[in-house]
């Protein structure tokens, strides 16, 4: 038995919630979950069909990419998690997917406005947009610099990994991530929910405003401040 | 046992309709079923997921927002749903979602407007979305006022909350109620299936008429008027 | 055991596809199956859920909207499908639901208009909307006129019953017919379908144009012309 | 036993992922299995509903369109299989749908631009929309015609079937390919996908740019070219 195996079941466990709440066909997307201690991370195989995943065929894979066991090759996308996990020292789980709302503003390379309380439920600012890398960068590391792509947007708009937990990638699709790979895959799909809601909102009142200071601050603190009152403690 | 039994199982059984009827993902929603003469309800404890929830964990609290019973913290809304228990003698029980149609209405903070007789089925006006509370209303004890501020919009419209069992309280979402758990939930959804439904209506045409009053009067009198013959009596 | 019992069966099991097939919610929506030898019909009780239905619970209903057996009471809109059956004598079934697109089109009076392949299959015309009712039709037998109103179109049109088994009534929702009840339920799941087909090609791109003629015939004839060569002969 | 018990089965596996993919419903669409050795392919039987559907009713048709073996009418577009089998060497199965943002965008008359990584992980160029035939062709030979309608557009358009496995017939709907059935079907679902993406993604920004070159070529590559790193080896 591997004695990475609490984070392969982790991993797997999370995968198989993919499929399950519609945020990916076949193939499409991988999550992952880090042994910080260990510096190691489980991540789902390349290419492998959902319905036959099992736990024992994660890939576990360090910080800079190199594959510490498995048979299997990891998920073409794996330098991108990588990337995060080496920088952003409190991700404990990172998602990605190909999501239909997600992608769609990805695909029209708009930050996803913050309209109502769902949104601040979760976080206090848009959804950040990162743009589409120079060509250099694609020709060359692509994955590893899709991370660094990501990294750079967080800090040029002056945002926190901790607070603001999902980013779509311009022309490509949504990276979520949290404290467990459980929680990456709830910030996809929260993400998701998010897209759908606010793409409807501005078709309704393409005029619609951004929520008010006042109900995100409200908002976001009854969930996630130090009064927070949302939950079981 | 608890005395409380009735209600809780009620509570609980309405709650455990929100995700089978596609209107919440997660921990969202919340809803509540009142015993009148104890002058109490139930409602879903905070933040915890549908798979988990059980009958025993709904947690009930007076109209001052006393939990009453229950080793739980009551869901985050439970003093919206307590002041329209106090105010509105006659509902029975109360709703809340954030269902993806509905919760766009509200975002675009518009009114969804009487197109059909499938809304004129229920109720004869447009669904009325209550504006923004002003920052000192969120700033201050915020659930609380949420319910003051929809009895003021019911109030400022001349609505009766007898005929109109629906809201949308502007950049949140929808509140429903009726004369139990199950009719609230059943409000919310066919408030998500009117907000579907009018969206299309007005990409399709945007210069469709409002149901004329008519049909309106016809359709509503058919299924709640003195004479109606809707349904088996 | 009932004389009716064959088509109390067909009847009921042509309403359990409606939820089946997404074209309901709750006790929305109703079919009907004809016995044209007894001058009979049975219909779905009113405001019945379908997951509580029998057969059993099936009302055998005539021509003139007695009920000639059954303990419950009949769906709303019995007079509308009582009027069709005494006019169109080739009809063997009816079905009317609130299905979310057929509803949008309706709601905005507008024909769906012949685009596609899709369409033609089924039907070699647009999708007749009858415009609302006059105020004194609806103030008077309203569910007789509703079907008065349908055939009134079908007239005006010069459309023929047989061809075309589908109609939108202003404001109101879809009644489709056929030579069974199970063949009128598939053509509320086509219409369905062809509202949302017709209504995203018309956001993709307004001018689409209209089918043009040949292909209409081509497909309408290789499925229903004397020569068709679809299905098992 | 069928000497073509493989391709049978083969072909029923593959068409009975389409209503589970959600690509058809009732009778709709088709998919087709090919032995080039024998010079033979399995089609669906035609108008034959997919719950009472066998293996053993696949029918065994020529590139000539000849059934070789199968007491059922083949599906009513055998004769578009057989001429693509026929002209493209390498198809090893074959699929035509009427999918709903598949068709929605044949009778918008449009190709789909390729505007995310989702698109460029499968074909590098927009997906083709065929023109309507001219009326002589869809009076003469029309299925044939189809097949020739679709090579005629490959070749106007300098596109290679190898790479670009799916294309719109205008007005009509999607036939897609690949090495085998299950292929075939696999495109129908990443082609719907595309449609709704790319609908989404134009409405939410009418401006949206197409994909830069460099990341249509390395997600391509990625995934297709001589040193790809995707799935496993």
């Amino acid at each position: 038995m591997s004695s990475y195996s609490s984070i392969k079941e982790e991993c797997y466990e999370a995968n198989m919630q993919l499929p399950k709440l519609g945020l990916v066909v076949y193939t499409f997307g991988n999550v992952s979950a880090v042994d910080r201690k260990r510096g190691v991370f489980a991540i789902k195989p390349s290419g492998v069909p959902y319905e036959t995943l099992r736990s024992q065929d994660m890939v576990i894979v360090d910080f800079d990419n190199t594959v510490v066991e498995g048979k299997m090759r990891p998920s073409s996308d794996t330098k991108t998690h990588a990337f995060l996990y080496k920088n952003w020292l409190k991700v404990g789980g990172i998602a990605h997917t190909h999501a239909t709302y997600s992608v769609s503003w990805a695909q029209a390379q708009r930050d996803i406005p913050i309209m109502g309380t769902t949104h601040a439920d979760h976080l206090t600012c848009d959804i950040p947009c990162a743009p589409p890398m120079r060509d250099e960068l694609i020709i060359g590391d692509y994955e590893h610099n899709t991370g660094q792509q990501i990294i750079d947007c967080f800090n040029e708009k002056g945002l926190s990994y901790e607070e603001v937990e999902m980013v779509l990638v311009g022309n490509h699709g949504p990276f979520t991530w949290g404290d467990s790979a459980h929680k990456a895959v709830y910030n996809s799909k929260v993400l998701e929910e998010l897209g759908k809601m606010t793409y409807l909102s501005l078709q309704i009142n393409p005029n619609a405003p951004r929520l008010k200071d006042a109900l995100i601050k409200k908002h976001y603190e009854r969930k996630h401040g130090k009064d927070s009152y949302y939950g079981q403690s």
